[in-house]
């Protein structure tokens, strides 16, 4: 069984100095679900979904994903549900079939509603992680962009001061971009944390300012593999988010270089990749982690 | 131009008492993005998206999601953006279309590992909670279910204290199911809220548990349409969530005589709809909205 965390190298910076530590972070692992439906001598497969989980309880998220969805009417149509062995490096159980009886009709026209659907390989972490650097159009990023600690402690203020929506309903997502000042350069809400970015870099596109490699990519809440995907098609090298990364977006900032802090609260964050690019207060240095 | 927020009624419950009171609540809608491309006589359009989102940029939301995809390369293929007219009873701008230059060619291989496709009406919020009724299966609730608002405030530290994966990586949403008295049934994490939530829904509907019409549902975070619309095809009568509702949540709970409670945090909370099913501490009364 694949874990739901894991250990990975940190360093945590503080007013009063620096860490290389140890963290836990939650693992995020693509999951495609795949049906298998028919009479005994006519049996189609069928994949249903990918979706971005945490190990764990597949079977469980398999069967109550295609219910909620109205995919299927009742747990009496599934007569079993299993993982399949793909030929895949990593070997991961990353998707399951769930079988239904013989004479279950699954309502396959809400199934044309989800998320992802990918060839067989690509269902981890890795596939996911190459398929974004196929279509990424701006190179891997330089590392002699520099911003102080200092700098990024009062981003999550200043975020806050300009957040119109949320400041009223208490709901929305943001993701903001600075320059290497910390002055911000803009700022978008939305009820899904995706779209904030999306109409961040949209907005952006218009103004023909892509790559943002000359800034910094604030977001409200967690940093998922999406967020960072975004980030990356983007060309952002910098990214802090309020909230904790997932495994796959640390993954995923490690292979394109980008720089990814976490947890930025009340002067304190970690720095999950790339900290070359985060200066020491008050001198040149810069962190290091020690896997460097 | 939509709003990005609107005021609604709620009731605010404390340990002092409650109060009906209007407050502003974050928007939800979703908004189908087409695609327009092809030589000037043989023009094709495309359905490539439909994301719940907050009105507002929404311009920028559909040129960004399409190049943070990977469909476009450029803003320079992009010809012009504007919303589309379709026939709906709420006439919104919940459809724009995205026109290309004739000579720009879209990466559609990768639109397929896009979120909902919707056919054309049905891109509003009544269009969606509509297609819910269709497909759900249970009835609609009763509304002889009572719980105090002195168990509701119980319920996040008891979630807390189970939510092992959280506690180690501070990255995880969770869903948790408790009976009317209090007591926890079951509990699932992930980084996805959507797939927390499936997950117990699942586990629940492996076990012959549904409908899950005599316990309460809590959400670690916000609530937002895709979580009520999963708690209502199980049967869910009741829901309180840690953060804020959605506009098209509240109008889902609304539309389903669901109990929504947002804003659960030490001995507080809001109630949204459905009122009646939350009692007046050491009494039989229970709350009611105003319009009720």
């Amino acid at each position: 069984m694949q874990s739901a965390n894991k250990q990975i190298e940190v360093i945590r910076i503080t007013e009063n100095g620096s860490d290389n530590d140890l963290d836990w972070i939650a693992i995020e692992e693509p999951l495609e679900i795949r049906l298998e439906y028919g009479v005994t001598d006519q049996r189609s497969t069928q994949n249903v979904a990918v979706t971005m989980r945490t190990p764990g309880n597949d079977a469980e998220l398999a069967a109550g994903f295609l219910f909620t969805e109205g995919i299927l009417k009742s747990q009496e149509e599934i007569e079993n549900v299993d993982y399949c062995f793909i030929a895949c490096a990593e070997n991961k159980n990353n998707v399951i079939l769930v079988s239904l009886k013989p004479n279950a009709v699954p309502y396959l026209a809400n199934a044309d509603r989800n998320f992802y659907t990918t060839s067989s390989c690509g269902v981890c972490g890795k596939g996911s992680i190459a398929a974004i650097r196929t279509v990424s159009t701006f190179s891997s990023p330089e590392n002699n962009l520099k911003i102080s600690a200092e700098l990024l402690y009062q981003l999550p203020d200043t975020l806050k001061s300009q957040q119109e929506v949320f400041k009223i309903t208490g709901g929305l997502h943001a993701s903001a971009l600075f320059d290497l000042e910390g002055k911000i350069l803009l700022v978008k809400e939305d009820v899904g944390r995706h779209n904030a970015l999306d109409k961040l870099i949209g907005a952006a596109l218009n103004n023909h300012l892509l790559p943002l490699n000359n800034s910094i990519l604030l977001l409200s809440g967690r940093a998922s593999f999406e967020l960072v995907q975004k980030a990356a098609m983007a060309g952002i090298q910098i990214i802090a988010s309020v909230g904790a990364p997932s495994s796959l977006a640390v993954e995923l900032a490690e292979e394109f270089g980008i720089t990814l802090a976490g947890f930025l609260r009340g002067n304190r964050f970690n720095i999950y990749t790339a900290p070359q690019r985060i200066t020491v207060s008050s001198t040149t240095d810069n962190y290091q982690l020690h896997n460097e």
